[in-house]
């Protein structure tokens, strides 16, 4: 069983500048614990339910293991409902295989649930590279985290200056902006050029910023109808013309 | 300035059975509280401050109207940051007109991220009915309110027995399933009848029920790439679906 000591040194993880210090993040519940082992991601330490454990027997051989009482991993715990299991996690997780020719480019995306499901849509989609600002949302964020599916660990996501990124890159640039060229337009429908692209999404409300739009060689737009309705949410917009730009 | 027996009565608001009950809902912030204007939607009761209020002259003539200092909005706001403006709306919103001849169908849908996020795009296709499973998440929740950014106002969200409306409907039903026929299959690419559709997403985890799946005509899935991602969240599927439908 935990110690008093041990839980209470742990529990300054649920602070995410502790976390970005040590180099770590939490991973908590049974199906995102599950994925992690699963992607052979560096576990430092497990804490999780005595049934937990016994159904768990070969756990990485360098993590931490403490059984803990389901009361003490709220005291770890984001969740409101902790779920049998937590652990910490190294940042420096396995190199992923190149996926599809398209890369994500984030800019200063915001809200933790948008990054969590555009990371989950690219890998459905076979996106494997998400380039993200350095002020986008950390992608080790525990909401990010938990509404990934577990995909966090089967894409790559990296902080980087988009501006450079974008002009160094040697690929056509896409980028989703309300006054683009419509993305079904009967002449030239959107289409992942043979030689790969990159796809920028941007902020929430503020979209791309003027310098990254300079990147930009391809701009795109989802049309609406009706003109009612002012914006579609990020990680929809994504969605939709990844979703496109692979299969149109 | 609000007496604080009214702040207390309207502070029970906060309860979602309190509102059920009264048969109204609550709209916040300075956007959503435009858009319910803009809907001419039946506003009872307007909490302002006094700021909101002098730049507001013309408020709905039947509704009562409080100026409120920002401290007290918290009381009765669910935001961590209250906005200026707090409105108790009632639940029988304005005649929608038709728009696409597409219908949405919920089935047991329980995420309010998920149903405002799925309304929001709606309304950029311009499809207006939305039709629930009664036990899907209620569109009168505060999370589901705000996460429409006021696509509430111009679509129209019904709760009703599934089966018995999709038997009734007369129109083809698009059902999204993992194991349906992918939506861009060289042979069969999903498109929009013309007599129309009714397009049915179900629960996040459990999906369709099998009485709803019963009544699909035509079962339809978003192929992945790569095969290791296990599903798409529910909204962004949606969109998916209806941006091909609607475009494809």
């Amino acid at each position: 069983m935990i110690s008093k000591n041990k839980l209470k040194e742990l529990s300054v993880y649920k602070q995410q500048k502790h976390c970005k210090e040590a180099g770590v993040f939490v991973v908590e519940g049974v199906k995102m614990c599950h994925e992690a082992m699963a992607a052979k991601a560096p576990v430092r330490v497990v804490c999780a339910t005595k049934l937990w454990l016994e159904q768990h027997p070969n756990l990485p051989t360098n993590a931490e293991v403490y059984e803990v009482e389901q009361d003490n991993l709220s005291r770890l715990s984001h969740m409101t409902t902790p779920n049998e299991v937590w652990m910490l996690v190294e940042r420096d997780l396995p190199a992923i295989p190149e996926g599809q020719s398209l890369v994500l480019a984030l800019d200063r995306l915001q809200d933790p649930g948008n990054l969590g499901t555009i990371i989950r849509t690219a890998d459905w989609f076979g996106v494997r590279r998400i380039v993200c600002s350095p002020d986008s949302v950390s992608c080790f964020n525990p909401k990010v985290v938990q509404s990934t599916m577990g995909s966090l660990f089967r894409t790559s996501v990296s902080y980087t200056d988009l501006h450079d990124y974008l002009n160094s890159c040697g690929k056509p640039v896409f980028g989703a902006l309300l006054d683009g060229q419509s993305i079904w337009s009967p002449h030239t429908p959107l289409q992942l050029p043979a030689e790969g692209a990159v796809l920028v999404v941007g902020n929430e409300s503020r979209g791309i910023s003027p310098e990254v739009q300079e990147c930009i060689t391809h701009r795109v737009s989802i049309p609406n109808v009706g003109g009612t309705a002012e914006s579609l949410n990020a990680s929809v917009a994504c969605a939709i013309l990844m979703a496109q730009l692979i299969h149109g």
